[in-house]
């Protein structure tokens, strides 16, 4: 099972935001919905031993299971829309509990400390000053975290510093959030660029 | 300087589609959205040292030039704004001349095979079935070419069977043509995975 974390520092809480303006009156929703298709889609299928959640400023947490999830298309405008409908269900969920919005996409109220309490496996950090991929050994079970189009913030670093087994760097040039989770695809594809 | 080729099948050739449709109405136009956007962003920055052409229809060609793009944002409503704005300019086309339509994007009337007369350096072919990417060298001035969600038509394939360099596969599984860009970005920005 491959997780990945995506922190959205500036993402929508409420579902009402126009589908029309994700890069803009839906905070960088743009973004996370980016992240959720690189997390996600091969070609002619679903990566379905994957599991991705989307920290929605700090509040809700919407998990995305491969092996459940149906609907998810690779734009972001219809990514965005189950994203909202799992913000339209938020009102069902109550403390951790989870609700599934639509087959596949759950939504509960959790930030981000108490979501990382709850996953286990190896916690990754994805950071520039990081490890170099082909230095580390392929992790089991690996829980990838990323911050969106901001950096981590102090609180988050400090977390992830106490808490995170590993930081690994996707190469020389910092990378969009949705990139990053492309390049980790392909280095666990090839257990660390060796079975290319 | 690192050259992209993405064919879209199904992709508009006039104007009139609605931005909120870029999934249905506007053929698949998110696909090559998404494909400008993994040819171009770094985090914090444009890479300037990539073109992209987007075929549409094998009618029209459109030219992103990294070190005069403005007006790019990576998502894929606003580039497709920019491709609209691009075909909205393809009246002024005449023969194979481009058109400027906004700083840094350019149409003009071209199919795949003149655009291919007209590039330099490596070609190579990105395929499933290619060489892996870290047995191959990394080329100088490689221009690659990748279909869009639909496998390259039997007289594409053909044309680039006779006309391309090398077939390099971006690993086991099928991807699609923007995480094949990422990967292919992450390879070259490394050396080959050598300098990570």
């Amino acid at each position: 099972m491959r997780q990945f974390i995506v922190i959205g520092h500036d993402a929508p809480t409420t579902d009402e935001f126009s589908l029309d303006d994700l890069a803009g009156g839906a905070g960088r929703l743009d973004v996370l919905c980016r992240c959720v298709s690189s997390g996600f889609f091969l070609s002619h299928a679903i990566r379905e031993d994957v599991r991705l959640f989307l920290v929605l400023s700090d509040e809700f947490t919407i998990r995305f299971e491969g092996s459940e999830l149906r609907r998810l298309n690779p734009d972001e405008r219809s990514t965005a829309a189950l994203v909202r409908a799992a913000l339209t269900a938020r009102e069902e969920a109550i403390g951790h509990m989870e609700v599934e919005s639509t087959p596949g996409v759950f939504v509960s109220r959790r930030g981000f400390v108490d979501l990382l309490d709850s996953v286990a496996g190896t916690v990754i950090q994805l950071h520039e000053d990081g490890t170099p991929l082909p230095e580390s050994e392929v992790p089991e079970n690996p829980t990838f975290v990323l911050s969106d189009h901001h950096d981590f913030t102090e609180r988050e670093a400090e977390l992830l510093s106490e808490r995170a087994d590993a930081r690994l760097s996707v190469g020389p040039e910092a990378l969009h959030a949705n990139h990053a989770i492309t390049v980790v695809h392909n280095w666990l594809d090839t257990d660390g660029f060796a079975n290319y």
